[in-house]
Parts: structure tokens; sequence; C-alpha cells
């Protein structure tokens, strides 16, 4: 069996398949959104966008404090939540749980931070038992003064992107409850938010932290801190020095609508339409709608015998599947053959899992015929790749499809 | 089993699937083309745009001579057709292919011509025997001057988009010049011209009619003639009053670039992009394309054990499949099904075949996973109205565009 | 003096000013709304879509009777409106405003009318005086039938498109019923229509021709026609063989909210958001903003010390102004002078008028600054052309915008 | 004299004048270009695209060095400029030359640097002579080591957007060589660069910080950073915990067609448009251009007699005009009443020139009738504020307009 060969781009007919968990497919509506002319962002329509942007944004989030928006990426808001809150030489806990939490790790380090790295398999989420564990042993261990925690802050990513695990905030939380540690609580919900449920203030999160280009089905170019009280407070007694990603300068100038610098106008009127859209479908809803398209995903993995890389049922993300590969079979030639004959982008495996698993995203703007068509280029490039599968996962999600709701 | 409920318009999540057999989905690239200012019709870029349209759609009809674009539906392009040529009181031959051909045989009849209207069963082409019958019986005839023949021209439709059968023109013209009859022959290609091998000159036909929301990939808006020189000279010396529709107006101000009264500028903008696509895959593979997803859809059919309306093979339409409901069951119940709970829109039954079947379009911007994920809403449609079938169509069609190619 | 050498079409920077009487300005908002998939046009959306659009058209044409859509520019309403209502041999009387008046004239003879053609000198528009000694003259004349009038319609032009004149069709309206005549009344509305005041109803139109590339800011590719129950009952008692633009199958059709051919979906999309945008200014406020913006333009014309080829005020169009050029001087010399070095498009001379006028268009989408901006453009154009004028129009037009509220 | 009642937002019509100094208008054929799906970031499609646009990037940055882009504001560029090569406590030379200078200083000493601010009066560029002067000091002064230089970068912005004024950087270029000495040159060029000449490598500099939303007429979102190899080096033994602004994993990433993160991909599609354009005119003519608008409107504010605020003629800057408001009137009332009356933002007086001055912004896409426009604005703005001024002045520019080239 010998790979097909790619069709050059501009022979392409139809619409590509962008089933990579992020950035997801952006509606036309968001898209026409910003396709308008930049506006002065320091008069009064821009004032009226930002005060539905933020309106919009805390019901996602889950919170009632304030939602800070940057001009950046997913990961500029991960550096954003630490220099804001934390000093080179704290101590913080995170956990292995993929190639994002480790990548988040990597910044936090670059930074100046001491990371405590609980390792991990990348088929689980974060222990909550673990969380507690270690928070109970930050005080008066060895060495150490009496009482004194030396950790600062826990930070957890929701859901790995580069996996399809979705940690168990609340259980985290009650964790750190039951340690009657002080640490701070940041959360990755990048690929999380907007497609799962997420609370950020009955949670009790610290920082969370967001981005544009995944549940909020826009381009990327967006990056989200939602903050506590207790985080503010951390934000105004220290953190590093920081000038881009300070908070307090945000704050001040949001209160009136406006940004201390130029804002990503567009990228904001897209911002407005999505939310718009979130309302219109009610979170509620597009929560389920999600729970559905990921659990037809499975029926179809199962179904062609493939391994879930997920090993807990009960954190199985709805955002995204990672697949394992048999052994032998390269990801990377499956990928291939499936993005140059069917034109879909599936998840390339990250860090250690290269080559070993593919991602299908199921996540944003989707809907049912469309996600059987990725699964039917799943089922049909695994056929052309030679991959070793039992044939009709398609038709068992589509079973499960029919059946279901 | 009951009918699954509606999702309100403004829940629907993700990309509509538009499966009829046109309008087709317009490519992104042609409605970007399209959402530009208007410019002045009479100035020399627009001089430009017309010139690079009409080189472009020659290629497209397989003529050299002149293609003729109205601001007009298809169907003006059909009455354009008809008021250039021929004169009240002239004797036509028409077939009863289907609901298109009949329309057409009713605008004809409107303005004064006299039809003979060869009944159809509507699922079966044009007879090429027939029409050499009905030519050879024109001359010398009962009651008639000596070989003095009637019948002005041979009216077909080359694909009958209510039935799915395409009509064989080459087979059409032999037929014609077996019978050495001068009848002006004219082909409605609307919904195959840009997605199944068509030649004008070649074929040798007299005025091919084309629009603009099939094969083209445009909204509706334009219609178009092709017309040979024996059509012109038709019109020259006869035809019927007319201003709107006529040819040598519009060929006298098409010489220089321009059009007797104001054209439907944008759409010409997304003609432009939509020729520059086709000539980009190539004609040659945009037919093999349509092919093959024809033929999917097909396969797909055959396995659920549901019956192609098309009765003849050598008939098959590349451009859409009508298919037959099971005895005792509505169509309309079906497609209204597919429709809420899958947001994909298929044919309708028209005319004689209301509720009889529905229609799979698979025409214009369109690749194998859009087609699978087509073919999936169709099968489980059929399973949520409880429409008897066999399950496992869209396996068969996955098979057949694995191994295809 | 030397012309400036044109900029190659690559090289411009900013946007062009398209400031001939149409195809206006189309607004971003309106180009956005037709940038969208086109839909199904036999579904539920569709209809919803349609049905917005009459509800919306109706205060336009003012007028709570049926306004028809038809896939067409300007001059298929015209047909149309000859086509439904009127008979080969039936007489019409017409008047020679400018070269639409003529032409519409020419469509009328064509389709076989007897046109009584009220000659006129392209600077007044149709005299109501002389529509009344027409129409009475038309019974019991010498050599006709006591009492029997042969003129069936008054055919006028409200805003003479070449000439920027404006027809007082209420003056026209009570000339018809001072005569005591049946003759229907016709007008085009052409550049007119939501630009300046109008009302089908209350003035007593028969058939109301409309398009959609002018007051409705829209691209070319739609043609309107507002009907009188007097022009209903006339069609469906006559009229001429036709098809295309049937009133009864449109309206038939139209009650349920379809067509009966596919329409021009995405310019009715376009239509719909152009008519959202007329209602959320105002009518009123639209009328009177053409009109300060008409009035300024005036200002610039009259300081300048060029003649405005409208002879008679109360006739002065708010819609467009035609300009003389001083004698010796070639109006395209100075058109192609000012596109080239100014990048803005002017409207030409037409007919008789070619090279002796050029025409300045102040309607649609458009605004103090940029209205100023392209009178600028005009006077700087006469400079660089070396046409004789005393410069400061721009700043009288200025003058009066500032007093003006 | 009362201020105008500003139009509600939703009656406005036409197009807004946006003549603040960025951002610019954003050209439809870039707006157009960004209005496309994202797509996936690690794919082939998108190294073409990267590799496209560092390629279109050099000659603007007038480099063949590496050109840097991240997902930010300017702003962000300016902190990436430091992070990477210089350390807290590290002295630096900043001149105060208006309020972007001023705030750069802040992002500077947020940062740990400890600035040389040179005080200046907000109406001149940098002197020369001064750098020079302040780096000679810089070796073997009171209480230093002998020879020892302490200055480790000279930092100063181009173009002065809240003043317009253009400083020399060439001149400083020299001085710095005059005092031999080895400090980096760090350039904002944020609204300079694509409207007025600059050259990184030729021009001697190290660090050139650009963004997106002035020059190359796109939205906000995008900040540059062209780099010398004595900054790489100085990078690559120094500067400040940093990530996400790290200039080494950009390198790395970019030098395959990928980012280290995820970029802004749809501003990368309208960057890669826009550098098509600003290369299709040439970048000569696009400085001819901006050079010749903003004599125009120099032209305009001397005939007003009010006082340009830039006191010096060779520092004159081509992207922006800010004017002084004579004594007594308050700059932000009259720039309320040109937004409201005629739908212009200016550019508000920024810091201690609140109140005081408004700025005209003359760059990115924009041509004479555009310009002339705005200019009209501001002069009937002037006009119904009450402020006293000569009328004239948009004459005056269009003679210069006439005469020029």
């Amino acid at each position: 069996m010998q790979p097909a060969k790619p069709a050059p781009t501009r022979f392409r007919s139809g619409r590509h398949f962008l089933q990579i968990p992020g950035p997801t497919n952006v509606p036309d509506r968001v898209l026409r959104a910003m396709d308008r002319p930049t506006i002065d962002h320091r008069g009064p329509d821009f004032a009226r966008l930002a005060g539905e942007i933020f309106e919009g944004l805390r019901p996602v989030f889950g919170t009632e404090g304030p939602v800070i928006v940057f001009p950046s990426s997913g990961t500029g808001a991960w550096e954003a939540a630490i220099v804001n809150t934390l000093a080179p030489g704290d101590r913080v806990l995170m956990f292995e749980t993929g190639q994002f939490a480790t990548l988040w790790k990597r910044v936090a380090e670059r930074l100046g931070l001491v990371v405590d790295f609980v390792p991990g398999d990348w088929r689980h989420g974060v222990d909550p038992g673990a969380v507690e564990a270690r928070l109970a042993a930050d005080r008066g261990g060895q060495g150490k003064a009496q009482g004194k925690a030396e950790i600062k802050a826990v930070m957890v990513v929701h859901n790995e992107t580069s996996t399809g695990v979705t940690s168990r905030i609340p259980q985290i939380r009650q964790a750190i409850d039951r340690a009657h540690h002080g640490a701070l609580l940041m959360v990755d919900t990048i690929s999380s938010l907007g497609s799962i449920e997420y609370h950020h203030a009955a949670w009790g999160a610290d920082v969370t932290i967001g981005c544009s280009q995944k549940g909020f089905m826009l381009p990327p170019g967006l990056g989200m801190n939602a903050v506590s009280d207790k985080a503010l407070a951390a934000a105004r007694q220290g953190g590093m020095p920081r000038s881009y990603w300070d908070w307090e300068d945000m704050l001040k100038n949001n209160a009136s609508g406006f940004f201390p610098y130029t804002p990503a106008t567009n990228l904001l009127y897209g911002l407005r339409e999505a939310l718009t859209m979130l309302h219109e479908e009610g979170l509620a809803n597009v929560f389920a709608r999600h729970a559905r398209l990921a659990e037809a995903t499975r029926c179809a993995v199962r179904a062609w015998g493939l391994e879930i890389l997920c090993a807990e049922p009960a954190e199985y993300s709805n955002v995204l599947t990672a697949v394992m590969m048999p052994a032998g079979h390269d990801a990377e030639v499956f990928r291939a053959a499936t993005l140059s004959r069917f034109d879909m982008s599936l998840g390339v495996g990250l860090g250690r899992l290269a080559g070993k698993v593919f991602r299908i995203g199921h996540l944003g703007d989707l809907n049912d015929l469309t996600l059987v068509g990725a699964l039917a280029g799943v089922e049909m490039g695994l056929t052309i790749a030679g991959v070793p599968h039992r044939p009709g996962g398609t038709q068992e999600a589509m079973k499960f499809l029919c059946d279901g709701v």
C-alpha cells in the first residue's frame, strides 16, 4: 500500500476539514464581523464594543469579576498569570499531564519559578489526591520553618490539548481546601472554555487562562485572564517586573471601555459576535453538543479497535480525542495521507507522543454531519495508509448520533 | 418513530449541508471576490473584467464563438434562446424528460411556439431514435408542402435536474444529421455545464443555455447563451419582438467589453474567480471528480436497497442522484426530518415526482468528506424518519472512495 | 496643459471615488450581508427572507400593494411593465426628457407599441400641461371614433439619470385626472427611489419601475415593479405573450415567500440589509440628506461659473447634477483626467450630450466629507484639464454644508 | 456657537473618515484576505504563508536579517526589544520627544532599566548633538571605572505619533559612531515603517520595532522586531528572564516556517496581502505619496493660520500633522464636533498635549480626494466649533495637489 499522492493546494475542491483541536472552524458570522474597517480605539464606538465584550465574557468564564483580554496567544496569557502574581524563586506545584502542562512548566521556569512537577503518564489528568498530599506536606516539613507554606500556586491544565484528558477541577479545589492551603489555583482552560463546563468563581479558581481560537471560534490572537480578588491582591503586592502583561493598567483602562495600548480591534469584533452565538445557543446546549459529538467519536474509535489515549473514562475530553496508533505504524504517515487524499487536518502527536498518536478535534463550530465526514476521513485514511483496524467506526458513530438526544 | 424536532435556526452550529442540485456551495474565494465595491460599468476596469470573463467562458461551453451573459436566472436564458431565433407559430420538438423540460415547454408555449412534446416517463433521457424519426417525418408528410420542414428547433435538456438523467447530446446531434434536418439544436446545460462534459461546437449545438448557480459555483443571477453562427443568422432574420434578451445589442456592446444595460457587476466578479478556479483544477479533473462523487453516491443508494430514479445507467447523472422513496413513505417527511435534525437541504421531488423522490446534489465545490457527511445525513435521516432501508450505504460509498482513483 | 498621465490600476492607493449616478457605493454592511452561502430557495429560511423583503420594500415605494422583484437590470423592469399591461399596436405617450426616456421608448417600440414621443430639450422634465393637452386631444379628435381613447399608458421617467432633471409626478397625475383619461401611469423611478420622495399609491402610479443599484445601495441585478390594482387588471386581461416577466406567476409564488424560478438569492440578502439601513435612518432623513448634498453640489457648480444642465430649479435632481462643459472643451478629456489623476469616476454624457456634459452622482451611501472630496476632485480635474472655471466651488459647498443643518 | 448635535451611530451614512495616525484604513483587499478560514499553523500551507511574509517584510524594514513577528501590539514589540537584550539595572539613553517616547521609557523603567531621559519640548526630534555628547560623557567620567561605558542602548522613536515629529536616524547613528560608543541603537518605527523612508541595516539600527496597524494598513495585533547580529549576540549572552518574547525560540521555529506558539494566523493572511500591495506600488512611490499628502496637509494648516506643533521643518512628519489649538480653545470640543457632525475621527492630544493639539493622520491607504475630504472636515469643524481660523486651507491643499507631481 503506497501513500496517496497529495493534490496541489490550488486544485483542492470543497471545504477543508480542520479537525485539529484548535484553531477551530471560524463561523462565517464571525469572519464577516471581523471583515470591517478598524475603528478609533479611543472613541465612543470602541468603548461600547469593549463593554459588550466584558459583559459577554463573564458568564463564559463563570465569574462576575474581571476578565482581562490581551492581544496575544494563549501562551501570553500563561505568562500574564505568572508575572502578575508570582516572584522569581517562588515555588509552584504543577502536574505533567501532557505537552501543554510541560510547556507551561517551561514558561514558569524561564521566568524564575521553582516548579514541583509531579510526573505523569500523559494518559491521566491531575490526581486530586496528589494535590492534597503535596500541599499537606508543604507545612512543617524537613528544614522548613514551622507551618510556613512554600507553594505559592497550584497550576493545572483543565483540558490537555495534547492528550484529550480533562482534569477534574472541582475535586482539585476540594483537595486544596482539605489541605487548608492558601496557594493560588491557576487553571489553563485554553481548550476547554466555551466547549465544556467551567466555573471560575464556583470552582474557586484564582486565575483562569483562556484564548480565542478554541471554544470561542475565533482566529488566534487574544489571550485572556479571569482573576479572583485573591489573585488581584497578590498582583498588587508583588509579582515580577512587568509592563505589557500588567493587570492593573488593564483594569484601570478597561473600566471606561479602553485599553492601555492598542487592542486587537478586529479580533474583538469577532469576539463580540462569537459571544452572541454562544449565548444564542445557550452554554448548556453548547456543552451538551460537545458531549454528544465527543461520544460519537469515541464510539468510532472503539469500533475501529483502536485505543483512546485517555485511560480514565471520567476524564475523557469532550473537545478532542487522541487515538493511539497500532505499534509499528507512524501517525505522521497516516496524517499526511489523510491531508493529501482527503484534505483534512488532524492534530499531530506532540512531544513524547510524536508519531504515536493522532488527535481528532471535535470542538467549536461543528455539527453532526461534519463530524461524520471527519470520522469517515479518519477511517478511509486508516485504510489507504494501511493501518490495521476494523471497518465500521463511522457507522457506529452514525448509530449513536441517531439514537442520541 | 416520531420525527425529530427541528432546532431553531439560531441554535444551529457548524456549516449547513446544501446538497440540493443547485444553487450549489459558493466557494469562499468566489464569495470574497464578489464582496467588493461595484465599479463603473462604463469604465476601463470593467472592460478588462468583461474581456477576461468572455475569454474564460468559451472553453467551459466548448466554443470559440460568443457567449452572452444576461442579468437573469437560467429561465431567462431559456427565453432568450427562443425569442432571438423563433417566431410565434413556429413548431419545435421537445421531450418530456422531467420537470425542467416541461417548464421549458411551458415557456415555449407561452411565447407562442407550437411544441411537439414527446412524452416520457421521467426516468429516461431523450431517445435519439425518436429524434430521428420525428425529424424524418417532418418532410413531405401528409398535408404538408413537399419537402418543407416545419420543425424549426429541437430543444433538449442535457441534464434533467428533476430526475438525475443525462441525455446523450452527441447521439441526438447524429440523429438530426441522419435525418438531414436543418432544425436548430438548443440544449439546456443549466445543471451540467462545468460539472460534466459538454462541447457546444463539437457537438453541434446552436444555442446552449447555462446559468451561474450550478457548476459555476456562483449565486443565482446570471443566465447565459452560447450561440452558433446558424443561430445568429436566424436571429438576424427573425425571432420575436425583443429588447432585453436581444443578442445583437449584447454582442455589439460586448465587443468592446461593455453591455447594452447595467450588468450584474458583482456576480461578474464572482464569475471571473469561478472560471479561474475551474481552469486551475482543469476541466477534465473537474469532470472526473464529479464522476467519482456521483458513483460513490450511487454505491450508497444501492446498498440502502433504494432505487435510483434514472432507469438507464448510461444516462446516470454525475450532478445529482434522484432516489425513489419506498411505497407509502413521503419524501417530504423525510426531507423535513433531515433538515431539522441534521441541518442538510436535499432536493425536493418536483412536479409529478412530488413526495415520491428526493434528490441528492453532488455538484460544484464538493469533496469526498463533505459527500460522505451528506450521505451519512441521508442514511441517518432514513433511520429517524422510519424509512425502510438497509444500513451501510455510507460505508459502501467510503469503500468506493478508497478504492477509486 | 497636457493631460495627467494615468496611474496603472494596481498602483492606486485608497478608496476609489464612485461618483456616477449609479451604481452607487455599496455599504460594507450590504456587501458583508451578501458574502454568505447561498441557501435553498425552496426552504423555510428563504421564505422568511422573502417575507421580510416584501415588507420592507412597500414603504419605500409608498404602496401597500405588491412589489415584484426580478433577477434583472432596471431595463428588464421596464420591459416587464410593458409586456404585462400592453399589447402590440397599443399607443402610449412618452416624453423625451433625456437618454433614458429615449431608451425606454426604444424598448416600447421594439416590443411593438406605437409611441407618441413628445420632443424635449433634455433640460426640462415632463410638462404636465403637455400631458393634459395630449390626453384631452385623445378623445373625439379628428378621424377618431367619438370618445374612444387610444392612449393606453403615460410613461414617464421620474428622475432622468442622463440630465439630472426630476419630473413632477404629482402634477402629471393631476394633469391626467384633469383630462379624465384612463391611461395607465407608468413611472421609471430607477434613480430616484430611496433617494428622493416618491409615493406610488398616493401619487396614483400604476406601475413603478425600480432597480437595485441606485438608492437601494446594492450591486446591479434586481429589477422591480410596484403595481396598482388597475395595472394588475390590465395584466389579467391582456398584455403580450410573456413568461419570464409575468406578474401573475410571480405573485402566486411570492404569496408563500417563493419565486417561480430561481431568484438572485445573495442580492436579496443585500436588499434586506439595505432596507434595514434605509428604515434605520428613516426615509425622511434619507431624502433630507440627499437634498442637502445636492444643494451643496449646485453651490459648487455655480461658484465655478459652470452651467447646470437642468434649466428649471423646481426640477433640480437631488440624485445627480449634470454640468455643461464650456464650449470647445470635451467632457471626456476632463473625465479621463479626473479618473487617471484622482481615481474618481464621474458620469459620462449620454446620447446627444456625449462630450458636452459630465454628471456628478450624489446619491446612495454618501456623506458630507466624501461629497466634498468628490467636488474637490472635480475642481482639481477642471484645473489639470485646463477647463476654464473660477476656483472656489469646493469652498462654497463647504460653506453651505456648515450653514445647513 | 453651540456644538453640533451628534448623529446616533446607526443613522450615519457613507464611510467614516478615520484620520487618526493609526490604526489606519484597512484596504478591502487586506480585509478580504483575512476573511478566510483559519488554517492549521503546523501544516504545509502555513509554512508557505510564513515564508512569503518573512521574504516580503525584509525590504520594508531594509534588512536582509531576521524580522520577528509577535501576536501583540506594538507595545509588546517595545518590551521584546528590551527583555532580549538588556538586564535589570542596565543604563539606557532615551529622549523625551513626546508621549510615546515617554511611554516607552515607562516600560523600560518598569522592567528595571535605568533611563537617562533627555528632556524635550515635544516639538523637536532627538538632537544628534545631544546623543553624541551623552555618549562621549559615558566614558571615564566622575566616579566611573576608566573607559567603562555604562549606557547599553540608545532608544529613539523615529516618528513621534503624538507630535508629528520625525527624528533623523542617520544623523543619530553618525553621532553614536562619532562617540565611538558601542551602545545598541533601538528604533521605534511603529508609525513610520512602510510610510516614510527607513533602512534598518544601512542606518545601523540594532533593533527596529514595528507593528501592523500603521503603514502596514492592517488591524492591530502584530508586533515586530528586526534585529541585527549585534542585538542577537546580546540576546544570546543576556537579557532578562523571558519566554513569550524570546527571539531565539522564534528564530528557531521561523526557520522552517513555524512559530513556537500559535501565531495570529488571520492577521498574517492580511500581512501577506498588505506586503503585496506595498511592493506593487513600490516603496519609493509609497514614500513619495506620503510626502505629497503631508505637504498638502501642511499647506492647509498654514493657510488656516494655525501652528504646526513640529517646530523644525526638517523634522516634519509625513505620517501625521499635529496642529496647535488657538489659546482658549479646547481641542476635545473641536474633535467631538468633527466626529458628531462629519463622522471623522481625528487624533487626540496625548499626555501633556491633551486638549492643546489635534492630530491629522495622513498615512496608510490614502489618496488625494480622501485627504481633501478630511481637510475639509477639519476646516468645517473649526467653523462649527467656533475656532478662530482663516478659511481657505482646503483650497490651498487642492492647489498644491494640482501643482504637485
